[in-house]
């Protein structure tokens, strides 16, 4: 299957007045939408903090997880995120059902259209899939990005941001390095849109140049090719996975190489603030890209991101349910 | 595994006074039943067209997807229809489970029927499955059937009427022309039985002698060899989709040679009535039954029957749920 | 993956006052915790037979099945039992997912925890699995043991006697039989210390000297090799399922020769007193460990286990998550 993303991809995403409807990718997003985001997330924090984890905002809505690419934690926190709004949850896998029968991609989407389905949360190996398949259903169906090939994956990207808000407050004052695997990450991309958009002090990337793409400078990050002066007082560290499977051997010698070089060690992070604090998008590959006691340590917010991921996506569901209805009710 | 009908099994489906207890098979079912059904999915209709699309009829039952033979896109209309009715839903893909341990299907039935569930939707490849499983779990669990080997898939049948119904008023002044593999169709043999017991003016069949039953006639339908003539001024048209799975290659040349002589075109359909409607009941082949800008076109109702689906399968399992507990309380 | 049990192992299952945190085995409970979980299961079962088989005890928290191990029948009616208190449910394989991607079980474990799981439902090929992710994910998730390699399954043991006790009344009158593959089986082993510390006036077990194991005695059964010996006058014949998986043959020279000389039939429970009961935990293999008219006979309170499951999984995953809240609240 071949998908182009449209023209202008990024006016999709918005109602007339300006409201989220899908949400595909960061770019093209105002900094006042991504802090009612973060504004909105923050409040889902505290319901999960409570008992009763659930709020009532999308109940009899269906949600549908459209997973075109294998991904069983993404989807588990896109399904857990559904439910906590008290939406029904249908979860397909793609691959494995029409495809058999013949059905073309477009046929499929109008189908769970018509059994009125109020957002489809999408996963796709394939570069504009989110985008296109926005452009198909609308305007009924809500459509949020789970990750689609090597383009974006604006929730994880949101999650990040509201993890370094939550712990370092305003973004003006903030050095943060992305590290890693930068050529093949659909996170990094997305990383790099908020942060500029949201502010943030200096963006730097840190990899070597076969892992660099060629129009990083463009979107605005300082490059390094060395991780110790990349680090150097840096007060957020996002290190990236190494996407073993997207990656042909010839880019990189072995993993042992990287690590020596690329890999956040205890003594790699030293080069950072004092009080940096490193994050991840996980699963992490410890040895890898990073070593255990720094993942494991006091700095790392691994796991707080993976908390703030529900609360993202139950932001940018009832958000882009709520535009959506709007729109059409208009 | 062998499965013979019961004897009369349409007294199976009702209660001592008449009422839905299970959803097998359209024949035995009589017309006002039939009405009944159409007019309660009707209003789950609106339902659907809500923002809350959700009623607390089945609250606290349980629902199991008995699933033998796998059907993503009717398992899940089943799943939404029973969640949007509030009930807990269980999905079991039974060939994968239990037969690997060595359990007969009886057993399975009585644990599952142990397990206080108050539905099973069952779709199976053997003809009769539906009609065995209801006479094994009576009184407790109304049985739904989703389709079982070349017998009846009732649902589908009854969303059909009810797109009829909904865009073409009383049956009994209507031509209906059901075209394609009637030999291989469950959907066919419960369409036929649904359109006579409605009261519908003419029903045709439109099929190669090599994919027509030999007691097609019995049935009541008229049947046509020819697509032209078959088509000749009917207000509806429902063409079936090729079961390449169930075909074996002798009874047809080759797919581009069915195109050309059983094919929906925009020429073909001419022969209709000017505002015949033409529905399918998915996934289509297209170019093969049909051609795409009929399928897309102003005049196609296929995805009206998606929607028409999701309120159809709701009605179906609150009657029958209702009926069967109605019938243990007296 | 070598998962070795902590030290004192029951303690991990109790709050600092006594109360359920974990339910991992039966051994380290007292009679007064084992008779709180019949009772509140007791409850439960009234809510099971009425038509809306829900409570809100567990509204808004979230139970993660998580299962190395398949098991579809034991995975139903735990899900089934959390949703009918009312709790979101996500079913993760675990084997299929995380491993692929190199992720370890700690690591897994600790996103899970982040993603605020209020229960993880454990099953595993391991022994020992369910103590060894209760001591690392303390003090957030109740971790209940779905059957644990050889170790215990002490949802299955409560379940038999919940069954005992609604049929038989008090435990210090009977005598219990437990008949067949001893050796492997978990299920056995968490019935004797169920029935011990219930205070049974009887445990014994039935097998060939192959499919004992060399504690046994230390466990508190009388041995029997002999079958009818061992019937002799029992209240309740608790069969085994024979574990053909976890067999080798040299244990066994053939199925039937073992049902010739372990079978539970019509003669054979005729040694048994005239209103002995018989259990199984199925799924049952009939004419291998039992003659189907035994089975489906009217001694036979094999679907009575299922049912009572139910009850017993709602009673021990409401107690452990109330237990595990209160102690962090303390």
């Amino acid at each position: 299957m071949q998908i182009l993303p449209p023209a202008t991809p990024e006016d999709v995403q918005l109602t007339r007045d300006g409201r989220l409807r899908h949400f595909l990718d960061i770019k093209g997003l105002s900094k006042s939408l991504l802090t009612e985001i973060l504004d909105t997330a923050d409040n889902f924090r505290g319901i999960g903090d409570a008992q009763v984890k659930k709020v009532p905002l999308l109940r009899g809505r269906t949600v549908v997880n459209l997973f075109f690419e294998n991904s069983t934690r993404t989807r588990a926190t896109f399904e857990l995120a559904a439910k906590r709004l008290s939406a029904d949850v249908l979860n397909l896998d793609i691959s494995a059902s029409s495809a058999s029968k013949g059905e073309t991609l477009r046929d499929t989407l109008f189908n769970l259209e018509a059994m009125q389905a109020d957002a489809f949360v999408v996963r796709h190996s394939d570069s504009g899939a989110a985008h296109f398949i926005a452009s198909q259903v609308t305007p009924n169906v809500a459509i949020i990005n789970a990750g689609d090939g090597r383009h974006a994956h604006p929730t994880q990207a949101m999650l990040d941001m509201l993890t370094i808000r939550r712990h370092k407050g305003a973004f003006e004052a903030l050095k943060v390095a992305i590290v890693g695997d930068i050529l093949h990450s659909r996170v990094a991309r997305s990383q790099i849109h908020a942060l500029k958009t949201l502010g943030a002090g200096e963006v730097r990337v840190v990899a070597p140049n076969t892992l660099l793409p060629t129009d990083i400078e463009s979107m605005g990050a300082r490059v390094f090719t060395d991780l110790k002066k990349g680090l150097e007082d840096v007060d957020v560290v996002i290190m990236l996975r190494l996407q073993k499977e997207r990656m042909d051997g010839a880019l990189l010698p072995s993993e042992s190489e990287y690590y020596r070089y690329y890999g956040l060690t205890r003594e790699t992070l030293s080069y950072a603030h004092p009080e940096a604090v490193v994050m991840h998008p996980g699963p992490i590959n410890r040895g890898v890209e990073i070593e255990s006691s720094v993942a494991d340590g006091p700095r790392s917010l691994i796991l707080d991101q993976v908390t703030n991921g529900i609360a993202v996506r139950m932001a940018v569901m009832s958000m882009a349910v709520s535009g959506q209805t709007q729109q059409n009710a208009a």
